[in-house]
């Protein structure tokens, strides 16, 4: 049964690193005392090192230890054994590219499709939908494929913002960039704002947290779901 | 000689299509009566024939005609033939995209190399620099390749934002993004803010318009340029 956390930031403004989701997290979580921290995406370019340290911070608090995927020889094998696993946000475009290099996409598609945990947040929350082409982020490395692990029937847009009233820039709004999208994909595309989450249980689908989402269609108007609703695409 | 007009946008708040830019343009385009088009980049999926007929409607104010290159059956040709070229904004990944397809990349770079006036505005200056790594839009279509023109010596960052003063949304800034680029990448990035373009004479490089640009190197703290800054790397 599919059991997966996907989270529009790991943290809200004003609080620490995953505190505003770290009590869901230790019952997510409470089958297993380490987890796998998949830090590929690297926000502003940290190491590995001093990433995964930052995850093992959040997760010291209620009591897991955290182990980055890059410290194992075999990192197929590190995903295959895992019983949680937790990728942090950061470059879409660099994760994708990681991913596709280190040949995990597959071997991390079928462990969360076995049942593994998996939490995933911005960039790591990106990867769960079919294809990364409603990332936020900047293209500063080029990935074999857009193509990403397709453990949900759709498309995700984190850190969903809404256009700033009064705002006199020209740059396209959130909702115009993934209306572009729907001219050329038919994917249905959930907003997340940030401090919301989307639960996945096995065939359930469930928005969690602070706030409504905004759900994308093609060819349909968008519209908001409160949270504790269930997400289903006819 | 080369003779470009990079701008970073082409619309500024309350006024309309090119309004800002419309005097410089008459100079620009002063000897050639009839300009060609190219609108694929179409923003918010608009069609080619829609958007040739903004950017006609916007050029018949300063008496020039407007081609799209859609309505040529051979685009090479009519970028060869063309005297003055201008590409509008919309989705780079759409335009470089379609600029592939079609096979005009390097067509259009030799063109311009070769003298012919050639102005871009947000997606259409983003494809000036040797990568279109640093623009600011969602990844819609799987473009070939990264790799753009190459007719300036920098990267552009259109539509350049500041921080927002204040703001509670923990996306990354545009300077959080510009310096992900930089882990990977060594080119310099201008970010031009809307009103402001760079004028490309020869091997004159000039910043112009109404605002100061925002400038990127490598291992070195961004600055600011006035407007009317030549443009140098060393």
């Amino acid at each position: 049964m599919q059991n997966i956390i996907i989270a529009s930031t790991s943290t809200v403004h004003g609080s620490g690193y995953l505190a505003y989701i770290l009590d869901e997290l230790a019952s997510f979580y409470k089958d297993t005392e380490e987890i796998l921290f998949i830090p590929y995406a690297r926000p502003g370019g940290i190491t590995h090192d001093a990433y995964t340290a930052v995850a093992g911070k959040a997760f010291e608090k209620i009591g897991k230890t955290v182990r980055g995927i890059h410290e194992f020889e075999n990192p197929i094998a590190a995903i295959a054994d895992a019983k949680g696993i937790f990728t942090g946000g950061g470059n879409t475009f660099l994760l994708v590219s990681q991913l596709y290099k280190h040949e995990v996409m597959q071997p991390l598609r079928e462990a969360i499709l076995n049942g593994t945990n998996y939490l995933g947040t911005s960039a790591g929350s990106n990867i769960c939908g079919l294809t990364m082409q409603t990332t936020n982020d900047m293209p500063i490395i080029y990935p074999p494929s857009f193509k990403t692990l397709g453990v949900i029937p759709f498309n995700i847009n984190p850190h969903y913002l809404d256009p700033i009233e009064g705002s006199t820039h020209m740059g396209e709004t959130r909702e115009t960039r993934i209306k572009e999208f729907h001219k050329f994909n038919t994917l249905p595309v959930v907003g997340i704002r940030e401090g919301s989450w989307i639960r996945v249980k096995g065939d359930q689908i469930t928005l969690e947290g602070a706030h409504t989402a905004r759900v994308f269609e093609h060819d349909k108007t968008p519209y908001e779901i409160p949270t504790g609703s269930k997400i289903t695409f006819s």
